[in-house]
């Protein structure tokens, strides 16, 4: 068992990395080699592991992914992108690396023939729709995006399905819900809110939230990401005939229900560091997300959501605690 | 009033050369100048008329369409496509015209920048939609084609979407139903059957059937296309909000209805030279087809149907013997 892991130096490719040493064993066979790459080096801890080797390739680049995919490797999880802030404004950038990268690594695959076929995981979004939409957005709605970076993940859907329909690779699409609680620093995203609410308070910070409380979305934790991924790897594809990419699972969850759920799990004086400062053009945005589903297919073929947001918060306490302890 | 036709010298293209040639107009506007273009020089009659210029042109090019849309035509038809069952054998071929194609388009288009943005009509097609669908597939149905042209079409329309989107181009796309009857020779498309059933047997040929007389399919004739090519150039696409392709009006009709209606046109004797020899293959694919819609959007868009099978065969009646009065 070979995996190639791209965008293995993001905050999914980082964890899912760690998982599979821990593991050891991916799809009933031990893994034999973790190649791990990301435009910038990946770094991980010095005793991860013989089986471990980093590398830096740019996926706009056909050539590194040729080099890549001549090793074979029996699993690809490709998790490489630009995120959608920057895929806007960036538009250029956003189409190299979410379009032109994903049909190079698809090619590349091709290329090879001698009827090699990996597993190919594609990280796609719930930004392949956009409004407006039903309360409910089920398995057969139709992918409308409203970003750039929608954009490129539907097109990536579509031509992950097209090369598997084709036999050059058996590819599963996993539209993420948004990732809750994303660890490190705040970033420019639009949705960076969501996390920094519960984030910066348990450290004692003040937040800002920039919607009304009565904002709703689909979320679901890095670990509940994790699980999805290595799923989509393990998973029987013969279930999903040709339609290749899942809305996965989630939490449908309100603001202030986040909020209620941090004051239980942390008590009053954390989920009192929160403050209210409007901001019309993140409203506008966050006004254009899908926030409830039905992700009927994906809970049929095995793939589980987080059982509910106080688990979500003390998952990131615990995986921050662990994180202090190592470093 | 500009206008750049590209495939202009396919079925439709020149169908819609010539009727904007008789129309000396579009969007209430005299028309100025049409570059009919194509990768084979379209062919007109020699009064076509000072106002008509072709050209060859190979949209793989970028650089050819940069030389086109440099002249900043107000209206673009853009028609050129690989059909679905060369783009099927045809891997990298239909990718380059379909997909890389209408890319290099869209970039042309952006890249004069200084605020130029055309009207741009793009000829999809229902092969963006893929069997297991209902009964009747409404506008908000998921595209999951089952063809590399399907999926080259859907990638089409996001990138129409998107580029709409950002205000590059104000786009249009049309989802085209199976055009019949086609005049000419017989082609390679699993599709030909539909209008060699009518076609053959008016010039006392023999025709074969290769699919049961139930079959059902979605059907509008070449005069309703160019029609509908039209009303896309003309219409408010202030309608249209971001989700700038619509499936366009038709007919669901059976086999044995189209069957029925040329013996009503033409007699018993001219209906009866069709002989039914069943072809798995053909039956397999067509059975991926959609068959019925409800175009709800496009109606209220002002985008009309034929009235019935009956008008289409006259018209291809009344087309044909133009032709020959003509030659
Ligand atoms: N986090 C979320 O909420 C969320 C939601 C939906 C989908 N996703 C998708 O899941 C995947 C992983 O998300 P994440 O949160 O870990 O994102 P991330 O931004 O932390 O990681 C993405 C990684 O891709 C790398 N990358 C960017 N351009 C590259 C290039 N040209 N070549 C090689 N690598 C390149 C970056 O360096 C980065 O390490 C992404 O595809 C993302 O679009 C994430
Ligand atoms: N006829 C139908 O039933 C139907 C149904 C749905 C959609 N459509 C779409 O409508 C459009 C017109 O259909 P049509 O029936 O007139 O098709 P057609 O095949 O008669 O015409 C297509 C034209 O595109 C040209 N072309 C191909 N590759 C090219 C390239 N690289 N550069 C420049 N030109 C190139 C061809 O030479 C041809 O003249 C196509 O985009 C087609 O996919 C047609």
């Amino acid at each position: 068992m070979r995996i190639l892991i791209i965008g293995a130096a993001g905050m999914l490719g980082r964890r899912l990395t760690e998982q599979l040493l821990a593991n050891g064993r991916l799809c009933g066979s031990q893994i034999a080699s973790i190649l791990a790459v990301d435009v910038v080096r990946p770094a991980f801890s010095s005793d991860a592991g013989p089986t471990l080797e980093t590398a830096t390739a740019d996926i706009t680049d056909a050539n590194a992914l040729r080099t890549l995919v001549a090793r074979k490797p029996d699993v690809i999880f490709h998790l490489a992108a630009v995120v959608s802030g920057e895929a806007e404004t960036a538009f250029d950038k956003g189409y190299a690396v979410n379009l032109d990268g994903t049909r190079h690594l698809l090619e590349a695959v091709r290329q090879v023939g001698e009827g090699y076929r990996p597993r190919l995981v594609f990280t796609s979004s719930i930004a392949v729709f956009g409004a407006p939409f039903p309360e409910k957005i089920d398995d057969t709605f139709q992918c409308a995006p409203l970003t750039s970076y929608g954009t490129q993940k539907a097109i990536g859907e579509l031509l992950l399905a097209d090369y598997t329909r084709k036999g050059f690779v058996d590819g599963v699409g996993i539209r993420l819900p948004t990732i809750v609680v994303r660890p490190g620093k705040p970033n420019k995203a639009a949705s960076g809110f969501f996390s920094s609410i519960i984030r910066e308070p348990l450290v004692g910070q003040e937040a800002i939230l920039p919607v009304a409380d009565t904002v709703r979305a689909w979320v679901a934790s890095p670990t509940a990401a994790v699980g999805f991924l290595l799923h989509a790897a393990n998973m029987d594809t013969g279930l999903l005939g040709d339609r290749r990419s899942l809305t996965m699972p989630g939490l449908s969850i309100t603001v202030a229900e986040m909020i209620e759920a941090l004051r239980r799990v942390a008590g009053p004086q954390v989920a009192g560091r929160i403050t209210h400062q409007p901001d019309p053009e993140i409203a506008a945005i966050v006004a254009g997300w899908p926030r409830d589903f039905l992700a009927t297919r994906a809970e049929a073929a095995g793939f589980r959501a987080d059982a509910d947001f106080d688990t979500i918060i003390c998952d990131h306490i615990a995986d921050e605690e662990a994180r202090k302890a190592a470093s």
